[in-house]
This record gives structure tokens, C-alpha cells and sequence, in this order.
């Protein structure tokens, strides 16, 4: 189908005309608003409402020029829906060309923003192997999953006013850790990635109205790539009785083009058998799982200087998940918490049950002890200053059409207090 | 100095002239917009600012008017300063009672509303006799208090969206929880409150930049009150190993009336002797503790219909607490997160060294085996449907001028599964 539209779509591009994902951006100078990334280009969407493109369809006022895509989000999945297809139908309309051409730039002119401003970050712990390796690591001698592991989607809060765009600079968080047995505050020694996927919220819910799993789908719009990054040490110290705090809340990178439920729909898939069987409110009516490849990919500032391309240092599937993102929602509503467009939640972890498919480095690595070797000859068992890390993802497989997430990028910048 | 001012203020009332306290609130019909407490009225800032109360201070556009006070906040504590001390003259100055009488209103005709938008809520662990209490109830055999427990100020995020305001209803949440050795969905059988003090943050931080202890100051605007409402059973089941979510994420209250650290100062004292020292970013450089007295009233629906008073179930003192506000905001930014204006800072369940002045229902019934006593010949270990109640808190002990936080009240009504 990508043939059928008049942008040029290069080969494996991520953003064929099937996909349509739509993000926040700004032209050197200008004010961030919404567009719709097709190829390497990207279409304004106020310019195209302006010249009628959207005339039909009952859209909230600013939706396009606030800087965020809450407002648009919260129209709902009928609002959703008319307006991919009206791009489709645009873009795929070989007449049309010509009026359009003022509203379309090279996506390199453009700095991405956040796609939404996010009012809850749930971050879940949604990968049986990722909680399986994080409970051998940290509990050698006891049961790996704890006992609600399978009956509810483990979750916890974070912060998100620490959530940063593509591109961000990560630096090294400071805290306290233990340093020979005593408690020191200095720059995290452990700073390790997180490959997630995130969902993102559309239409809200209200407060003492729970949605049950299989309401989930009338709430949510997509997904988007999240890098959750963590500072283990500080983490490990912190973290009882209350959850992971300063360790997780320095920063969390989002990546910049939102996906849709409605676009990813021919890679939905089953997700794993649960076992026991979970309570009626996370019941699944359909599959919730989604056939998507991640990848993580890390560059030394040594690969850098010496052009080398950042090298695969994981790949892994989002269809792994035990708890799916329906589930997620459903679980954070249950107790009858109301939530809001452009909340977000992250999948946690995503690793696989092969070695070369975990998430993190603290698993890759096994806790630091088998650590990765890179092409300049460094190893790594966590960041290192100047390292910069790209999470990736795509539907489909190797061998299907590339419908992608795109990437997020960080590079771990030092601390203050080592410089 | 309350018989200064030109407003009639009642005898005890919490808002004399030396409080001034801000907040959020609408007339009937009308739009939320905000206001200073004195007395029993409530003066129409916007209103005030038209007829030049301001007219020599730089504030930002539409402060007033915005419905909440976080653009306000923003501008920084001079700015705050300047406008207490017009405020201060003005209330004082009888030349302008004729003037400002239409910018007056009584408070009883105002709804109030939250005071700021929380962006991220961050909620700690901070009385050590809170922290011991519930170590005690919960590991009997062991330390109640964790290694990391005095190195630094343990907290979490909360859900800012699940933030209400005074006069709300809190219907009981349901979730997973334990039922004869099984987890089972349905209505919380073991529903609590947790008496706290809120601080606001007003000047937020940029991200990377932490902030020691001894330049809080800076940054925090002053104190309210938080009920954060918590479901036991729930609680117990999810939180192991990442904290507290639906065990609280339904509903937290906070009292209407922002007090500025500045109206605070004749209440500054000096905060419990930490041993081990803190790390140098945790030290104070000025007594970061306030003598507020705080209590928990409870009126049952049958108290109500019988015309009894709420009956004081809790008595304790905010200067008890181990961790200062000015250390719980040096510990959120210690490892370089930012923070923005109107986030909140929750200090944790207050309670006290002795009986009667726990913070909580768990510990002041010792887990369910000691019930209260109710006025109404009922007894409660957690909180039954219909049962209604409010924080309350003032500076400046018993003796002392009544210079208050005002109060917070909730209501608890039935789950929906169960009516």
C-alpha cells in the first residue's frame, strides 16, 4: 500500500502511509504543534485543517496549535478514526499534491517534542522474564515472582515532570548509596536503561468508575517507546518499603510519534496463556498483545568520534508481555482512580526469555557480571559518560512491512559534582 | 493584632490578619477564582488587583483569574511578600473598608476548590513514630525502622489526578485483596485515613540542578492539609516490591486554604536531634519544624442524624516529625529532578510518641484490636460508609493565637458493587 501515497516513502521506512503516527514538533523559531509523520516528511496538521482537510469531522478548538495532543486525544476514537482517514484519503489522493505541498517539511526541519503532556506516569512490571531475572538476581535463594505477580499487573507512580523528549540529555543522577557499607550521596555508579513500550490515554475515565479490561479499548490510542532510565545503586538502597523514588525519577525519555491501536490492528496477537486464570475485570474480550520488535542500541562517545554505528546490544517482542496494556488500564481504574488524557503508561521492562533479549543492562549483564563487548573494544556493564542509547521498535517482524514506532535517544551526560 | 484589622474576625477564628491565607474558590454559578481568608469572609483578589491593590507589584498575567494558584506561586517569594504586605495594609487601613466592600464575601458562600494543580505528589514516610508504629504492626519479629529509614526522607509518588478537594466524597475503593487465603476482587473492608501535612511547592527547580536543604527556603511556599485516604487490604496484597498504588491512587484530600511559610515564622522550631548526621545536602541551616497541632475528627451518618459533633479521635504535633519539608524538597531534587510550582510534598501519617495522637486508624486501633469508641455508642477499627471525616490544624499550640491550616473534610460513601 505504501506505493499508493505521492509522498515518496523510502524503502523500510518506518512511516509508511499505513501508519500515520502523529507528534509534536517545531520549525526552528516556531511555536510546537501537531503533526503526522509519512516518510521521511511530516504533514503540519493545523495548515491542512485550515485548508479543509479535517472539515467534516467535530474537532476540540486548538487541537492542533496547543502543543500537545491532550486536546485531540480526549475527542475519542470516532474523532481518532475520521481523522486517519481523512489523511489517508489526502494522502494517498495523488490530486491533492499540489495544495498540500506548503504544509509538508522534511521531518529533519523539525525538533520533536513531547506528544503529550503526560498527568499520571504509571510504570508497570509487565515482563514475566523481566521479573523472573530481576527476582534470581536480587533473591537467589527464594521464589523469583512474588505472589501477586500473576494475579494483578504490578505497578507504581512516577514522575512526570521528569519526562523528556527524543534527543534529551541524560545526566547522571545523584544520590545516596551504599559505598563500602556506608551510605554516600555521589553520582550513580549503576545508571542502566529501561526498554519499554508506553500506552498512551485518550479519552479519560471518571473517578468512582472503574473500566473493566475489555472497556479498555474505548480508552486507549497508542503506544509510543520509553526508556525509563534507572539508577541501581540508588535504587537499591532507596526502595523499601515504599517503591523505586530518586532511582527511576531523573528522567524518562518518550519518543516523539504516537502510534495507534487503529494502525497497529493487523499486528495484534495473542498474548501468553495466564495462569491462574485473573479476576473478571482483567479479562481480555480480545488479544491485547502486539507483534513488535525492539530493539536497544548503544554508542560510545569513543564509537562516535570514530564514526562507527551504535551497535544492537538487545532485541527483544512486545507480544512477550504477560500483562497486556488493556490490562494495565483496567488495573489502574479498578480501585476507582480516574485517569486522563495523555496519561502513560509504561509496559516495564520488556525482556524475552533468550539470552541478548533483555531490557536492561543489569539483566544483559547479569548484575554486572558477564559484561558487553562493543565494536571500539569497551565493554560495558552500566553507562558510561557520553553514552548514547536508541530504543527502536516495528511491527511486524523481520520479514513484514515495517510499520514502526520509531526511536528515542539519550546520551548520559556527567554529573555536576564529578566535572 | 487580629483587633486591627477593619474585618470582623471571630474569636478563635483560624484566618486572623496574620494569616492571609490563599485559595481557590467560586461563587455560585460563577468561575473558580482566587481569594484571601480572613475571618469568616473571603476577599476577591482579581477584584482587589483591579482597584489597584497591586498596583506596585509585578505579577503575572491572569494569576487570579486562572483558577489555581501555581502561576502565582511562580513568581517567587518576593512577590509573595509583597502582596501579604499589601494585603496586610489594606485589612488594616479602615480608609478602605467603604472601598473593598464589594470585593467581600462570606466564605460560606464560596466553594472552594483545590488550590493549586499537582503537577507530581510525592508522599513520604517522615514521623518516625508513624514509620515504627507500622514496622511494629507489620514485622513484629524485627527492626521496625529500615536501614535506609534516618539516611534520608523515604517517599513515593502518589497520583496527582486523583487529588480532590475539600468537601469530597470518597467512595471505597475496591480491589485484590486477601479473602481467606485467596485473592478476591471487591469493596476495601480495611478503609483509612492518614493524617498529614501537605507542603506546596512554589518556585519549581530545573531539571539537574538539585536543590540542598538550606536553600528550600527558596522555593516552598508554604503548608496545608492532606488526608491521604488508604486502603489497608489492598495495600498488603499489591505492594511488595514497588509500594503503594491502589491502596491509595482513589482519592486524596487537601484542605482549601494555602499558609504561607511566612505567615508561619513566629511558629518555627526546632525539629528532633538526627543522629546519624544527615548527608550535607540534608542539612538545615535554619529550624525547619512547626508547632501545628493537628487532629482527626470522625462523625459517623448516625452522629449526623442524632445532631452529635464529630468526636476528636486523634490529637498530635507537626514539630514531632523527623523530616523537615525543607528536607523532603532537597531529597525529591537530590538526584537532579526538576520540580515545578503546585507540586506537593505530603509529610506522611503524623503521629505522635504517645496513645491517641496516631495519624492513622491502622495504628490507632493497633491494627483492628482496639477499637474506638464513638459518641454515637458505635465502635470502629476502619472507616464505615457514611462515616465523615476532618482534619484540622493550627500553629501556635493551645495557649497561643489560633493561626490555622483550617480543615479538610471527606466523605465515605458505598462502593458501587455493593448497593
Amino acid at each position: 500500500m505504501s506505493e499508493r501515497t505521492w509522498v515518496p516513502v523510502p524503502e523500510g521506512s518506518p512511516f509508511p502511509v499505513e501508519n500515520l503516527p502523529l507528534g509534536i514538533g517545531a520549525r526552528s523559531g516556531g511555536r510546537p504543534t501537531a503533526w503526522v509523520a509519512i516518510g521521511d516528511d511530516a504533514v503540519d496538521l493545523a495548515a491542512i485543517d485550515a485548508l479543509g482537510a479535517f472539515v467534516d469531522i467535530e474537532l476540540p478548538d486548538r487541537c492542533w496549535s496547543s502543543g500537545r495532543l491532550n486536546e485531540f486525544l480526549a475527542a475519542g476514537p470516532a474523532v481518532w478514526s475520521m481523522v486517519r482517514a481523512a489523511l489517508g484519503d489526502l494522502l494517498t489522493d495523488r490530486a491533492a499534491a499540489d495544495r498540500l505541498a506548503r504544509a509538508i517539511v522534511s521531518r529533519a526541519d523539525l525538533v520533536m517534542g513531547l506528544p503529550v503532556a503526560v498527568g499520571d506516569f504509571v510504570d508497570f512490571y509487565s515482563s514475566i522474564h523481566h521479573a523472573t531475572n530481576v527476582g534470581r538476581i536480587f533473591r537467589p535463594d527464594a521464589e523469583p515472582l512474588l505472589p501477586n505477580w500473576r494475579h494483578l499487573p504490578v505497578g507504581y507512580h512516577g514522575r512526570s515532570g521528569t519526562i523528556v523528549a527524543d534527543g534529551a540529555e541524560i545526566r547522571r543522577p545523584a544520590g545516596l548509596r551504599m559505598v563500602d557499607g556506608e551510605p554516600l550521596y555521589g553520582p550513580s555508579r549503576r545508571l542502566d536503561i529501561e526498554l519499554e513500550v508506553g500506552t498512551i490515554v485518550g479519552v479519560g475515565s471518571d473517578l468512582g468508575r472503574p473500566v473493566t479490561a475489555d472497556r479498555a479499548g474505548d480508552h486507549l490510542y497508542g503506544l509510543c517507546l520509553v526508556n525509563d532510565w534507572s539508577a541501581r545503586d540508588i535504587q537499591a538502597f532507596e526502595y523499601q518499603p515504599l517503591g523505586p523514588f530518586l532511582g527511576k525519577s531523573f528522567a524518562t525519555s518518550v519518543s516523539p510519534w504516537l502510534v495507534s491501536f487503529e494502525a497497529l490492528e493487523p499486528y495484534r496477537t495473542t498474548p501468553p496463556v495466564q495462569k491462574p486464570p485473573v479476576a473478571d475485570h482483567l479479562r481480555l474480550d480480545e488479544p491485547w498483545a502486539f507483534d513488535v520488535t525492539l530493539e536497544v542500541l548503544l554508542q560510545t562517545s569513543d564509537m562516535r568520534a570514530r564514526g562507527q554505528a551504535a551497535a544492537t546490544i538487545s532485541r527483544t517482542c512486545f507480544a512477550d508481555m504477560y500483562w497486556t496494556p488493556a490490562q494495565q488500564f483496567a488495573h489502574v481504574t479498578a480501585n476507582g482512580a480516574s485517569s486522563r488524557p495523555g496519561d502513560l503508561l509504561g509496559s516495564g521492562t520488556v525482556s524475552g526469555p533468550e539470552r541478548g533479549s533483555e531490557g536492561s543492562l543489569i539483566e544483559l549483564t547479569w548484575n554486572g557480571e558477564r559484561p558487553i563487548e562493543l565494536p571500539d573494544g569497551s565493554t560495558r556493564t552500566f553507562l558510561v559518560d557520553g553514552d548514547r542509547v536508541t530504543l527502536r521498535g516495528w511491527a511486524g517482524g523481520d520479514g513484514g512491512p515495517r510499520l514502526g514506532l520509531g526511536e528515542v535517544t539519550g546520551t548520559v551526560v556527567p554529573n555536576e559534582e564529578e566535572r
